[in-house]
């Protein structure tokens, strides 16, 4: 089996939004699996000096404007949360502390990580859907509780993870091996190596894996 | 006949080159013209405190991998030229020094407008390979006239016409016109008002004039 894709993203990007919502069915159409890694873009700008295009004046408001049509063109009404941009750090801690969490359970068998991220990837779909179809807050740890809450997930388990130093230590490296990589934006996939940054490049994407590459 | 699609774009622009190639057969197919439009870049950034993508660390690398790529994909060596980026004023000048020639001699023709311009996007699209196709200089009046003189344009003419402070003033006014409607970036087109940004959204473009918009 191919190795999977890695897919990284940050919880306040609305084009990570649109890419979570699909990039797993276009990889499993290929035969490839997807391993999700959530970053925190603010530190990868402040490493790179770049502001967000929703601060850039006229970027800011054609971005609003961009989003809301490619929602449409999907027949989804997505919203930005007020404030926006927000921090996700609670939200990429929820992720990896249920990564790491069922990882442990599932510590004998030799494929655990596909599995435990299944989960996470439910949580996290559920956190986006949130932030921009509900146009919720999912900066707060509060927030972030009560996504999981509905997932079934432990909830005081969760918010004693949310503040353990491990998990807090992991996002951190999380980050650091994200900029490592050369991740600048979000959404931003690896392709055995090869590098996607944007939702509107999943279509090159797909060529790619359907064509070996070119 | 509906209005022509504003093609807005710096000659500078690797992307601008790739949707040039491609943005009058996409919109012929669905019954349209494209009025073309070179600005500057480096005005419009400047207004809205923006750098170019390829001056960010690690969006500068991914930019040029990008376009290598996205130009293989479509049979094409793509280069960028050095120094890179260059001025486009010259090139720019050209294409509306070229405009108003053609637009002068047939004046008398209500229509004049669709014929003046494809002399000038003949000699845009030469203006562009030389660029990002055989890597070289655009950004002399020099080699503009070189490219200008193999299209069997008046060499001497363009000369003086670069040097003419109405071809100056037209160029500053379309800079304007092009900072008045939103643009910043390039390639930028407005279909019917609405904006698209980036040559990666040539296929949304194309599904928009198909369904009518959403």
């Amino acid at each position: 089996m191919p190795p999977p894709l890695i897919f990284y993203f940050d919880f306040s990007s609305p084009y990570g939004f649109l890419a979570a919502r699909e990039i797993d069915s276009l990889a499993a159409a290929r035969g490839r699996a997807v391993d999700w890694r959530p970053m925190l873009l603010g530190a990868v700008f402040k490493r790179n000096g770049v502001r967000p295009n929703l601060d850039v004046p006229l970027k800011g408001a054609y971005t609003r404007h961009d989003f809301a049509r490619a929602g449409r063109r999907l027949g989804l009404e997505v919203r930005l949360p007020e404030p926006f941009p927000f921090s996700s750090v609670a939200a990429a801690r929820a992720f990896y502390w249920l990564c790491d969490q069922v990882a442990a359970q599932a510590k004998a068998q030799p494929h655990a990580r596909p599995q435990a991220q299944a989960q996470a990837k439910a949580l996290a779909l559920a956190l986006y859907e949130r932030a921009f179809l509900a146009g919720q807050d999912i900066s707060r740890s509060e927030s972030v509780l009560e996504v999981a809450a509905a997932q079934d997930l432990d909830r005081t388990a969760l918010a004693d993870g949310l503040q353990t130093p491990a998990v807090k230590a992991r996002l951190r490296r999380e980050v650091e091996a994200a900029i490592d990589a050369g991740v600048f934006g979000s959404p931003y996939l690896l392709v055995d190596g090869e590098p996607f940054w944007g939702y509107d490049r999943l279509p090159q994407v797909a060529a790619w894996l359907d064509s070996g590459g070119w």
